[in-house]
């Protein structure tokens, strides 16, 4: 079967492997769609060369239907569309012990720690597997693990109907936030320099800004009647845009930290205290988010189409890496099976 | 009447000044003690010239007896002992609408955006007067304030029963806010490196650790069985202690922000993110917090004898400031009414 995996120093080797049977407890998927992340291009760039095998064969965004069930494992037939929570925690460590398995301790994520969905062929745990409904494109499900993160980062932050939420940094990550905030209840503002994504984002019926020419504390602070934001999500990962979340926010307002930040952060403290904020780490998602995403996504809540940039085939998944670099894709789904 | 000013460059005036009488809707009260505080050494040293009158009569924390009522005050009776919750909010900007009128978008804070307590006459709104416990000592009384301050961030905390708490930095306020952990239920470790208030720290009965001498992450994991602590309280107010905060909370765990940080602090983001970590600004009080203070300070449940290092006339407000800068003592008390 086909593979892709990292190699170390930006490069992906496609390479034919034989596939293993599923274990005792294991089900086989054949997997139909991969998406790329912004994790993976981490990957990709060897920042994360200390925690990754190497080859490893990565991918965690994924759609596909069961190849085969291993011994032990019942509740599923051959054929069903499912999708993968690539979450494998230990059950016995103190997080998983207070009700949080989703961030254990030790925890195994599915295509970082272990191998991945970038194959044809993929054993994985079946408390692992997520069912899929029957209405719902495969293309369009390799999208429920990111819309599963935006659902858990809105879910953690207490959005209410009516809040106003700023989305700092518009991604993947921060457009599915922002259509699940508005989903939820939520105005959106999105804060974006770039401007192509900006352009995308605004076709999506989004308010959005360019921090370089508007004031945004100012602009906030008008639209908010004085009060400022209700939450701030930090999806763009610069030391810049965590100094400025402080005064985008409201007294006893929320912060959400969504970006990856491998190095600390100067955050305005005196602000923190001033206003009684709040600052939410938001990490994966929980089962709740991930069957959350999958009916978004099975009642066209979410805009797959124009989030999906470009189908790509697997022997393609180098060149893929190249174009997300650029920053002007939103989302490249990799065609793992080869339908495209 | 004498009164102590702040009049800049690390100076105190004593001198006299003639009395007012209460405006329509105050009460003006004969302060009995004024205790002498971290802000006030701020003031002192200068940090708040932007913010302060110059001279300013500063002091918030006291307790007295109500000498005169102004017109349209009822309710309470000349030679009640009493407290002032120094909190002059304006009620119509978002926070207030918002119910946090404690952190007023406008907040006139008494003595040190208008006139305080060291000052043997001072006219306060009526709606600031709260009632003492008839059993309170006037001295004990004096530390209300900064009870209530601790009352606060503890509920703030949401502290339960049986938690484990670190309180990084061991003066007035983080041995208060031990002192209410504990009488909440938890179970405290206070974090601090000068020998002589670690001893002090002891002698009430806490844990204590000097960072400088113990790996405090190691400690914390092996005292909470792997897990880490499920409240930290940063009221050291150094940019180290913040660093190294984020190492000693539990998954989901929460740090609490009582110190002030003048200028911007690293924060290390990436484990708020991976251990979904909830840091929280804590300011002031509401009139619940300052109400649960009267009470544990009547019921004698705060050692307030052991904190309050020393009792000074207010002539001798300036030297008073000398030996606060120092660290070495833990209350010290300004005598207003000329009676010790």
């Amino acid at each position: 079967m086909l593979t892709a995996s990292y190699i170390g120093d930006r490069q992906i080797e496609v390479r034919e492997a034989s596939a293993t049977d599923a274990a005792p407890g294991e089900v086989q998927i054949a997997v139909a769609y991969t998406g790329l992340c912004g994790t993976d291009l981490h990957i990709f760039h060897g920042n994360m060369d200390a925690r990754v095998a190497n080859p490893l064969i990565f991918g965690h965004e994924m759609s596909g239907t069961i190849a085969a069930l291993g011994e032990k494992v019942t509740g599923w037939s051959v054929g069903a569309a499912v999708t993968v929570m690539p979450l494998d925690w230990d059950g016995t460590c103190p997080a998983c012990l207070a009700g949080y398995s989703h961030i254990c301790q030790n925890l195994n994520f599915m295509g970082i720690d272990s191998p991945g969905s970038l194959q044809k062929l993929w054993n994985v745990p079946a408390e692992t597997v997520v069912a899929l409904p029957s209405s719902v494109r495969l293309d369009h499900a390799a999208l429920v693990e990111p819309v599963a993160v935006a659902v858990h980062d809105v879910r953690r932050s207490e959005l209410a109907p009516g809040d106003r939420a700023v989305v700092i940094g518009g991604g993947p990550i921060g457009v599915l936030i922002a259509t699940v905030a508005r989903d939820f209840g939520g105005e959106v503002l999105v804060i974006e320099p770039e401007t192509n994504r900006r352009q995308q984002i605004s076709d999506l019926g989004f308010t959005t800004l360019d921090p370089r020419e508007t004031d945004q504390v100012a602009w906030v602070t008008e639209w908010t009647g004085g009060a400022g934001a209700d939450v701030v999500f930090e999806v763009s990962g610069a030391a810049s845009a965590v100094l400025g979340a402080t005064d985008l926010a409201r007294v006893r307002g929320t912060i959400v930290v969504v970006a990856i930040h491998p190095s600390p952060r100067e955050i305005n403290l005196q602000r923190v205290f001033w206003r009684e904020l709040r600052i939410l780490g938001a990490r994966v998602y929980e089962r709740v988010d991930f069957e959350t995403a999958a009916e978004l996504i099975s009642l066209n809540r979410i805009p797959a189409d124009l989030l999906i940039s470009r189908i790509v085939p697997l022997s393609e998944t180098g060149q893929a890496f190249d174009e997300l670099e650029t920053g002007r894709a939103m989302k490249i789904l990799v065609d793992v099976a080869g339908q495209a």
